[in-house]
């Protein structure tokens, strides 16, 4: 995530593919002059593809997206922040149906090509008809330059908009992807809404589409979040209008694997900013596990090292405390064999054979706790299997910011 | 836990059966003026009985303490705070028999009647000669007054030392149970050591001590805890010397139930006195969740919810963001209805058929949040089954606490 590439990086984020024009208006769900609903429109409408939350509470926006989903073809998106129509039941589901269908008659297009997100506070009802009202300026501001006040519209806690845009020839055509995300809480990513939608011009079928967006969020999204636990409104959504004119992309295709590139290299910046913009954090930290049996138990220890709020505090102090992660480790529920365990802290040793290299090797890996970003290895010692996973820091700005998120 | 008793309570803690004497003294592990080494030590030798952590990576402590057991004879317990001699291999391994060897030797006692307990920084050699030279001192200060300066002796980032001593008459006999625990990151237990140490003078055979003590557990320090996972030293011992002169109690009798009720109401305060202290902890919540299919369930949904980051900030922050609760049950991998979920806060309805009751239902639970304790129950609908945990909030204080835990 952290490799050099030699693609173009664009300004203009969500707005940067062909055909593509967003707008962010304030429309009375936060407080006055805070954007709070974004548009996303395409020309023509494609095959979308989505990934949503698993978590068994899902927002109504989530229900409609799934839905819509089914026919595969999109052509707006429309988001709100500062509530996320959650745990609000048949009128919630109700309020976000009305929304969707005054957009779709506005713009003259099925609602089904209408994908819908919201985020911010739970058991709320939605303002509907503040949202209503807001669509006509909305589409009367959309613009090819509208994709940074799109990204600032569903925004909550975050502290920076989060946009993307990457360009690659495929098939002979310039084709580009552009991407904005929400979502900064990723010091307990569970709970916290991660939305995060993509435009391209590129011409795909939409299995190949769906395909692509799943194998992307796997390296990215899914590598700062733990065990596919998600918010209620978590969705990611890629559109494809088709506009590049490449040769159609098919599945298991050359130029498959090229678009899948730039997909993963797109969803992996947005997830890397989500991280970097956690909820106070002031170090990213990448947990790397190697010498696992399997894949999954070195990210079950990954995890467990991720998640502990012990480690995260000590990362925030800059105490490089090594015995909480030797404690994170034996609890991780994977069977290990404490003697064969190693641990090293932005490459330097400190832990080999299971036992502490003592206070030289401390002070070293000490001044490797003072920098933002750097590794965390452990090493298993059972086979050959390796996961990673990136955490951050738990700081007095995360407690500040969480307890009093509504107020 | 918070039932109302009318066993006796006295003030001598752990000294306060017949027969057991302590002590606590600064022997140079600490900061100078700080107790750091505690001895408990009994007349006679007697049954006992542990429990221990099930972390994979054990302290040298435990490895020995585990070794003893097995012989299943106690005489003295002898614990230091500040180092707490894990992740220290062959050398910290021979460090513990030494001192054990050396208590022994004074004492004029086997050294497997020796029970010892460390707890503090992991991975720091243990000062094995600043225990040793304070062993004489320790023995010359046994008192069956010591046992405030023990539980002083065994505290870590601990605000208040925790004691407890419960009085019943079995058998025609007045017996008496003593204890003294340390902890206080009960915000996430699974890494926070616990020591709890328990004397009694009843007279009890091995086998109904150890089931007695591992029935209490279940009922107490487990409640508090998380999945059985625990740090590198974990540790709970209940030593009886008999000196009571009641008629051995045997398991399955009704004296062994009498028994047990007076050892679950003094792991209950202990375990209540830890939640209490936890680190920066403002509140102490109650999570209950009931109408599940399976205790196991139940307790996993009430795990959920108790170790939420975001639940525990908003605790702290004293926000009724409830929806945090509904996100942490619905990715709690229990598998739900959410249009039967019901939650309530301090008794007072909040989410009926999953859907919030709003704003009115808001503002009164919103009082319950400025409570220092309340209870959050979770209503599944799904069956007869319920488990309940206490969870604390998360301060600025843990923070603080941990992040400089070891400058």
């Amino acid at each position: 995530m952290a490799k050099d590439t030699s693609h173009t990086s664009l300004r203009e984020g969500i707005t940067a593919p062909q055909g593509f024009q967003a707008a962010g208006i304030h429309c009375g769900i936060k407080k006055p002059g805070l954007l709070d609903l974004a548009l996303v429109a395409s020309e023509q409408s494609g095959p979308i593809a989505g990934l949503f939350t698993q978590n068994q509470v899902v927002a109504a926006p989530v229900i409609v997206d799934r839905l819509h989903l089914r026919q595969g073809i999109g052509r707006a998106f429309l988001v709100n922040s500062g509530n996320a129509n959650a745990c609000t039941g048949p009128k919630g589901l109700a309020a976000t149906r009305m929304t969707v269908a005054s957009l779709a008659q506005h713009m003259g297009i099925s609602p089904h090509h209408v994908f819908i997100g919201s985020t911010g506070v739970i058991g709320r009802m939605l303002p509907v008809t503040r949202i209503i009202k807001g669509i006509p300026r909305l589409l009367a501001q959309l613009s090819d330059r509208g994709g940074s006040d799109a990204a600032r519209a569903i925004m909550t806690t975050d502290l920076r908009p989060k946009s993307i845009a990457l360009q690659d020839t495929i098939g002979g055509r310039l084709i580009t992807i552009g991407g904005m995300a929400k979502g900064s809480g990723m010091i307990h990513p569970n709970m916290a809404t991660m939305l995060a939608y993509l435009t391209t011009d590129v011409s795909i079928t939409r299995s190949a589409l769906q395909q692509a967006l799943r194998l992307a969020v796997n390296e990215s999204f899914n590598c700062i979040s733990v065990d596919g636990d998600t918010s209620t409104n978590d969705t990611v959504l890629c559109l494809a209008n088709g506009m590049a004119e490449n040769p159609t992309i098919k599945k298991g295709t050359a130029a498959f694997r090229r678009f899948l590139l730039l997909l993963t290299e797109a969803c992996q910046a947005l997830a890397m900013a989500i991280c970097r913009d956690g909820e106070g954090v002031t170090k990213v930290v990448n947990i790397e596990v190697t010498g696992a049996a399997t894949v999954a138990k070195a990210r079950q220890v990954a995890q467990t090292i991720a998640t502990s709020t012990l480690i995260k505090t000590a990362l925030f102090g800059e105490d490089a405390n090594w015995g909480r992660v030797m404690a994170a480790i034996g609890r991780a529920g994977v069977s290990i064999n404490p003697s064969r365990l190693s641990v090293s802290f932005g490459g330097i040793a400190m832990v080999q054979s299971g036992v502490g290299l003592g206070l030289a090797a401390e002070h070293r890996i000490a001044k490797v706790f003072r920098r933002k970003e750097f590794a965390i290895t452990v090493g298993l010692g059972q086979g050959r299997q390796r996961a990673q996973i990136w955490t951050t820091d738990l700081s007095f700005d995360y407690i500040r910011i969480n307890a009093s998120y509504r107020s």
